[in-house]
């Protein structure tokens, strides 16, 4: 398995990959990885002849008060991790060969970033479109693997893919989730064993959400909140939107969205389902 | 000569000629085509093995009271004179390709964009950035060449080009110039006959200015704008800055550009030189 740390290596080594006829594909993280970023080595090498795991804590998607500094980091771990699932290549660029300095280009999406996380996380998915971009051209793959607890980052991904005409294909694997529901987060490391416990909630009420006959989405939406509420989590947001659209109004004929983002003591988790 | 209309076919196109081993440039224009744009194509021969000019009139780079819809147009001749100078293919999509419904991504270049046209043409770079990042992943090229004449677009697609990881060298062609000096601009035919004469002044006292010494960059300000207005024109901007960082406080021991804009009657010329 290659490492590498400089883009100019990286491309060379896609290109030169790709020249003797290989497909690239890309599962980008932010490290510490769990079984849900090797379910998506899984799906890339099915897809790919070729598969680059990027690890790269990327500053420009936290807020000022958010987790930047102390998200867990453990290279070795993870390396290990990624050689041991058939992974290719890992590019862990530092932060200052990914943002030179006098960096000043941004990439915006102006729709689907604004509602869900992108209200109290406002500069959060200029972070993410931006650092995606340049780990695709870094990178350059045929293909790129994202998870789909991240929901609103897929879409928003998606969307930046087909708006700047990417040569990248987009596939979504599926919420690896632990024995008791709980959906996998790097920063599920921070919880207590009661927060751990309580957080439990936020699966549970998805799971009953998606089984009860809701009039309409408020109700559903109250449900999901009160049962995460009672439990002792702070709701920033429970949302039902259209899956693909993230559009509020959504009349239950094309499949749902619920998405939810909560805090138990500091940390904030998120999780959804489709209906 | 192939002319596609489709993103998908020049992709095809690029990455099939890329994979004989071809190296690829691209020319971006928005069409009625002058000699400038030729002395791009023959750098572009002489660096590639293929290369594709780039025909699209960019709606979001033009403000609403500018000359979107009158900015002129000749597909005939210009794939006649693409055709001609040994162009392999031309990419000119529908805007309905470039911005599909609901098209909601944007590029933009926070620094160098800020000053000069960026100032009375706000949403211009955004726009620019935007489109030239969806013609490179459409092209998909090796190297890009664009005319100094647009100064300042230039730096910021070299900016741009950089942060973004962009696999693609960024070429220069030297400003091509009419017989008496006149800056080559698909906007010049515009201009009234009364217009045009007087219009010299700007490549006149950029050339004079050039030869001059003088003691801070006011005095060099000044001579340039005066110049202009006492031959009827109306100057938008005569500004010297470092010709790589677009900064205003350049100390002379640096190479400097001298950057013009000014109207004739209605139409806003653009010009520059390097000293």
């Amino acid at each position: 398995m290659k490492i590498f740390n400089s883009i100019k290596e990286m491309q060379v080594f896609s290109l030169s990959s790709k020249r003797d006829g290989k497909k690239v594909a890309v599962v980008p993280t932010m490290g510490f990885l769990h079984e849900g970023h090797m379910s998506l080595i899984d799906i890339a090498k099915k897809e790919a002849d070729i598969v680059v795991v990027t690890i790269f804590v990327n500053p420009t998607q936290f807020g000022p008060n958010e987790d930047f500094s102390r998200y867990p980091r453990d290279f070795e771990r993870d390396s290990r991790l990624c050689h041991e699932r058939g992974t290719d290549a890992i590019f862990a660029p530092e932060a200052s060969e990914m943002y030179p300095t006098g960096a000043s280009t941004w990439i915006t999406e102006d729709s689907l970033s604004k509602g869900l996380c992108g209200k109290s996380r406002p500069l959060h998915f200029r972070g993410v479109t931006t650092v995606v971009a340049k780990l695709f051209n870094a990178v350059l793959p045929d293909l790129a693997v994202f998870g789909q607890k991240d929901a609103q980052q897929l879409a928003v991904i998606k969307r930046m893919v087909r708006d700047l005409n990417f040569p990248v294909k987009i596939i979504a694997g599926p919420i690896v989730r632990e024995a008791d529901g709980l959906a996998m987060s790097s920063r599920n490391k921070y919880l207590s064993p009661d927060e751990r416990k309580n957080a439990l909630s936020i699966s549970s009420a998805l799971r009953e959400a998606g089984k009860k006959i809701f009039g309409d989405s408020a109700g559903l939406r109250d449900f999901v909140s009160s049962k995460i509420s009672s439990n002792g989590g702070r709701v920033d947001y429970v949302e039902v939107v259209d899956a693909e659209t993230l559009e509020p109004d959504c009349n239950f004929e094309r499949p749902l969205l619920i998405a939810v983002a909560a805090y138990f003591g500091t940390t904030r988790l998120i999780d959804n389902t489709i209906i």
